[in-house]
């Protein structure tokens, strides 16, 4: 993943303080994706990364503070693909197709994401919450501003962004995480989230 | 929560046994919830139990053991709760709002359920991943068998119902487990949801 450089407990001034940051993010996403908080250390971190322990130190306090900047780091990269698929001239339907189907494709090159998203809730759940209500706020938004050009229905709010996040995490999690031979593509499954949002699941004859 | 008798190790064969097997797994259930699996402890549950510690090895060889029935019985206690509220004369789409007022109600009374089936992912990855494709199942095939009836569209499949899940699982999140004051109620947040699901999101302007 790329960017933010403000995830370290002390910014880096130079690129290279920026790289060596981008490498311990980077290693501390393997370690603790493969070992679990609990498992991971912080030696573990910096072999992957090619530093030694003191360069660690340059930038955090500890093994929980990496993992708080990690959250927010991935928290943002999630953000950040969705919000590069967006392109200003698509209407608020095909937004939500683009920024799902980025989602999709990005928790399949990066499936560590779920893990370690998740293992927030346990390690550090202010962070945990803070993504979830983060990437909600960021769909209510666009949810209310389409609402006023009539692509989409009027009375939407926090309910409606809530399960809008809710099929983006979960078809992520049945389509990029647990991948079986035989799934549809990801755009065929973002087409089939879209079409649930255009149309319902009701059929013709439904009131 | 109630029923199960075989989530123990060794099927308890009496009446005054399953009792012990119940008061052991709400217990567990508590004493998860409150320390997390890594610091809960065999004692911590015969404690708050009120039995000896020899009775915990009558049912369980193993911490592990007791969280992996654990998170059999809650599961299973979801889809109990969603079935009990369903009636026979509901069309489809009614069906879905009652299994989501189930569930919210479920959940806010037994908050424990989300912070208990989420440790599994690091736990007992199995059990977790057994959970969401249980529930997954049941609900493609409600949506298939209502496609059937011209209520529901005839193309629903997995990820539709992955999505129903979705939207289930984080409209619990948001509105039971982190409820917060001057939120609508479960019946309110379960309308919201059947809206998106009986005509989408689209406005009437929108094709």
């Amino acid at each position: 993943m790329q960017q933010l450089t403000d995830t370290a407990d002390r910014v880096p001034r130079t690129e290279r303080g920026r790289k060596t940051l981008r490498k311990l993010l980077d290693a501390a996403a393997a370690e603790f994706a493969e070992s679990g908080f609990h498992e991971a250390s912080i030696s573990g971190i910096t072999k992957r990364a090619g530093v030694a322990l003191g360069t660690f130190y340059t930038y955090y306090d500890s093994k929980d503070a990496i993992f708080r900047a990690l959250v927010g780091d991935m928290s943002e990269a999630v953000g950040a693909a969705a919000r590069d698929a967006i392109k200003p001239d698509m209407d608020p339907l095909a937004v939500e197709q683009a920024a799902l189907l980025a989602f999709l494709e990005f928790a399949a090159e990066h499936k560590e994401v779920y893990r370690i998203i998740d293992e927030a809730e346990f390690v550090d759940p202010d962070s945990y919450r803070a993504h979830y209500e983060r990437i909600a706020d960021r769909i209510e938004q666009r949810l209310k501003a389409g609402g006023g050009s009539e692509d989409l229905r009027a009375d939407l709010g926090e309910p409606e962004a809530w399960a809008v996040m809710g099929i983006n995490v979960f078809l992520g999690l049945r389509y990029a995480i647990w991948a079986k031979d035989g799934d549809p593509d990801a755009a065929t499954v973002a087409a089939a989230a879209n079409r649930l949002l255009r149309i319902g699941i009701a059929g013709p004859d439904s009131d």
